[in-house]
């Protein structure tokens, strides 16, 4: 756009029915909220200023909206979407040359590239207001525009006799205004509809008395108008981002065995030649390497995992690290801060927390390591546990290079385990072991005949 | 309605397309068999009574449809659905003067808003038979219903000419008898088709010889008319029902995240603004609170859980309770008879079984608790392991407010941990351990150089 | 067929769509490789040689495709459909007097019976050459048949005019040819076309004005008719498979509870009366009983599970064995070479690794048996670990029928515990445990007062 433009971003509704305590624009749709999700999209057609309308819980939404193009407009009361505009009122008298887009948050499926050709088309015609409009398949929900001739009518749903509810060409709630003119219609919107509220469509009739150009700029992605009013389309929403998300990434070179149960979020990042089972989720802002393999049930949250990784079925990773070449799984459980050195192998149901593992270093079998600094080489048996708690405090344990820690051994931190150190199985050990040497900490064996048993029965 | 009228179920027969040692009609959808499905929709319009007609397995298709209204009419051999309805002469000669709606229990999609309009139909034409009837795209597997004027003709798709089976107007296997009339033709039915059994549809033409009037009655709710003959056509079945459950979830203000993997059993009940990730499964009588998250790979078997609870991915929960505010999981397994008392968190590869675990008590790792009771503010350390069993006979441990259980513990029932006492890690607790006092129960550690390995392996 | 006839798989091409650094035609659907399921198509045709053309990553092409019937033609440069069959020019030349089937490796929803009447009616038409054809709605991708009186045109679509783009009837990329006809018309082949390769379908052009017979087979089963060439294309192919796979199963009498959940690759075996729940994950030559129960997130990987096997939610097997009415999980991980034998209970958190697990033994909870082999009636306790590797080399446990092994036991390899042997909770066992006796190995229990617990805060 060579002449800048305002944005208006209408965020102050409730939703009544998603029946939520949290208003309707800020559920999310595959790690996005439905605000985000329309802000970034008109963030991507470089508008000179975002303004976005808030009222409930304004200060959630001014949070989720922050940005730096962004600005906040509180509309006290919601008297509908001509209300919500006029709330802006003084904002848009600083730039009345200028054109405004205003869009309600709830139509998170659009793209920039499928409003883009609306302003060419709004500024090449000349419009004081352009609407947006699709043919629908199914236009429930939406108003409806009626063109006699020249003359362009727009209903709202609600307004709509049965004849007119049958027309497909619907009023998609996006808008191109020349801002003069629309401040001068605005004071001029009645609240003559059932619903007692302020129109913002009802400014087409009062352009067209005033002889202003109002057009119509119908999008062929009918797809993308989707407005989202109950939790059951919000899921409608969410499966057509997950298919496009999920389509842009086998066009990368990401293998994807079952795209109808793969979950993954819309900022993840995955490497070409990774492949990614059934039933496998991954959320936030993870970032996957090449050539990794992910197999069913893994459950991968904010973290970042290297390339040629394996992770084993079964296994939950929560803003952790894990470097090339390692293995997860299956039955890990990574908790925050964990870091997973190069070639390490982590095995199953064993937990780490705010643990370091060093390169080609194991943990195969039923362990926790948590706030352990493990360096490399290092064998940690079946069982073993750190103790980094003691009612009190949480104490690190350090295991050095080439240690060996036996089976079903505690390490009562803080403790240290020196280099190629050997911990006998079955130890708890709460000194710290010199470099080197063997230590073990348990009972003698004994052995006695089998009376003892059916004494405890008595 | 404001006479009453009486049910007929037919529920005798095989299904031998299933190939299974169980009769088709008490395979389950979405955790309620066919026959209760059909079962409940009769009850859903007030009949005065219901007769199940069993025959083959009779002894669980009764214990199945047990039920106050409920009785039960044996048909010793199948031999076609008049055959069935013969089955039930003497009970309906005491009922002449009332209306019997006999139904199939293979239709497992009829609700009864769609029935219900049916009878009214019925009553005002005045009908000795009445139809019911729908246009499917697909008719195949249904009789066809064919009109020559005022004339109604129905023939079995096994006696169909390949024009009839072109017809899409089929007869779902619903019909309404006048008792009197349907009494009067059941003898004249003829077994001459292709099948060699008494159809009931045959019944039509004698009451069209008799004058009688027969009516049909087309349902728009054609997805209803759905019977299931394959174990594919079941799945297809079920994932009807089971969007239909979601679809009414979401409007009472549950948020599913993905309807397509998420699988929750038609009588669960999850209150509002509860968060439903992707792979989750919810069975039998479970009932979840407000405002929960439960994510990937949950697994809930008839179980209670409270308002806010967070079940972290792949736990597994069965028949237990879960009280407000507690965490659960990752990979939980809650065995039955489990309660978790509020605020209570219980971590990753922790079972619990027959145990009460106490208000803001915590569990983290790797511990197996089971006939235990744990009071309030107790810390359970990684690795401990009641021994309840010792081969013969089972016991309690009983852990008392505050206690502190260090890790790697083994807690060797009977036995009572008093009022915060302190377990040190690694021990092996045998003996009552009194309130407030520190036992420990563990080897003294002892270093030697690592030669010792060397010897080992020779 | 009577008269036998030769076949010719192109799979020479990289596939650069993939972005993959394996060829395409070697990435899998379900378990198996597009070039293996249109090489078993093939095969189920019961050609007398099967040749295919490889060129890029012909070693692992070669490997994949290895059978007894098939042999291998090298394609040293990829120049285009008529290239690849040049190259194998030697061997067509030895069997002059017969036909060729010459197909694409990239076309995996082919069954022989699509194809079966395609060689029929070439035989019967006496053609030189017969494309497959097929009416797609989309056929994008594909090359388009044009018939103009007797005269057929091909045209790919690469070179196609706007209006010849939306021609529907398409060149499957599937020919028989008579092979003297072909190998006369080969060397007139040119590369007048966009891409400047030899294309395969220019034959017909030569063929007709050498006034040889060319024609066109069509099939209805279009949805076979499904060219791979891209990853998300790969996804909705495999989807295709699995449903195929899975409805042929529910017809043998398996419950599928949810077709779009369950992932069973094309290989598996399953009996009847068992029920598959949601997201559940069978791979590879995997082989499951009659009157089992797969519980959701279940991954089993090459094993044998025998009949009435319960194997509980959360559970991974891989290449093991499970005998009739054995119990596991949930969250049980069986590793290779584990045989749990008929009546055995593993539970949760319990890993076997190499293991044979007796009849009605149980391992219920949080256990590590690597390399052991226990007999039956044995009981091992929660929180059992052999202790099988010391750092150097792995060692075997055995373990005598009726064995009780206390919960919280290290059992250090090589060690044996004799018949009825019973091991006391939390003992780290060095040494063999005689028939009959009771073993104890740990610290003797001790109490003090909790000022203990004061002094380690210093």
């Amino acid at each position: 756009m060579k002449q800048g433009f305002l944005a208006l971003i209408l965020a102050a509704g409730k939703g009544t029915r998603f029946k939520s305590e949290k208003i309707k624009v800020l559920h999310s749709l595959a790690g996005k909220s439905m605000l985000r999700l329309v802000l970034d999209c008109v963030l991507g057609l470089k508008p000179q200023k975002v303004y976005v309308v808030v009222g409930i819980q304004k200060k959630e939404v001014m949070k989720e909206a922050q940005s730096g193009k962004v600005e906040f407009v509180i509309q006290h009361k919601q008297l509908g979407t001509a209300h919500a505009v006029l709330a802006a009122k003084n904002i848009l008298r600083k730039e009345k040359e200028k054109d405004v887009l205003v869009i309600n948050a709830d139509l998170p499926l659009l793209r920039p590239e499928t409003l883009r050709p609306m302003l060419i088309c709004h500024r090449k015609e000349g419009n004081s207001l352009t609407f947006l409009s699709a043919e629908l398949e199914n236009p429930t929900g939406f108003g409806r525009i009626i063109r006699s001739g020249d003359k362009i009518r727009v209903v709202e749903e609600k307004d709509a006799t049965p004849a007119e509810r049958r027309i497909r060409t619907i009023n998609a709630g996006v808008y191109l205004f020349k801002i003069k003119d629309l401040l001068a219609a605005l004071p001029k919107v009645s609240t003559q509809n059932q619903k007692g509220e302020y129109y913002l469509t009802d400014i087409h009739e009062i352009l067209a008395i005033q002889s202003k150009k109002v057009g119509v700029y119908k999008t062929k992605q009918a797809g993308e108008i989707f407005g989202v009013n109950s939790r059951y389309e919000l899921a409608q929403a969410t499966e057509v981002l997950r298919q496009r998300k999920i389509k842009a990434l086998t066009k990368e070179g990401v293998t994807v065995y079952d795209p109808s149960t793969a979950w993954i979020d819309l900022d993840v990042k995955i490497g070409a030649d990774t492949t990614v089972y059934s039933s496998v989720i991954i959320e936030g802002n993870s970032v996957i390497g090449r050539q990794c393999r992910l197999y069913p049930f893994v459950h991968i949250v904010d973290s970042r995992v290297g390339n040629r990784v394996k992770i084993l079925s079964s296994t939950m990773i929560e803003e952790s690290v894990i470097e090339d070449d390692a293995q997860l799984g299956p039955f890990t459980h990574l908790r925050p801060k964990s870091v997973i050195r190069r070639k390490a192998k982590v095995g199953n149901f064993v937990e780490m927390k705010n643990t370091v593992f060093g390169r080609k270093s194991k943990a195969g079998h039923l362990s926790y390591l948590g706030d352990c600094e493990v360096e490399e080489d290092v064998n940690i048996g079946a069982g073993t546990i750190t103790c980094n708690y003691d009612g009190k405090k949480k104490y690190k344990t350090y295991i050095k290079a080439g240690a060996f820690i036996g089976s079903g051994t505690e390490l009562v931190a803080p403790v240290k385990i020196g280099k190629k150190a050997y911990i006998g199985a079955g130890s708890t050990i709460t000194e710290d072991v010199s470099p080197g040497s063997l230590a073990i900490a348990r009972g003698k064996q004994i052995e006695k005949q089998r009376k003892v048993r059916k004494k405890r029965k008595k």
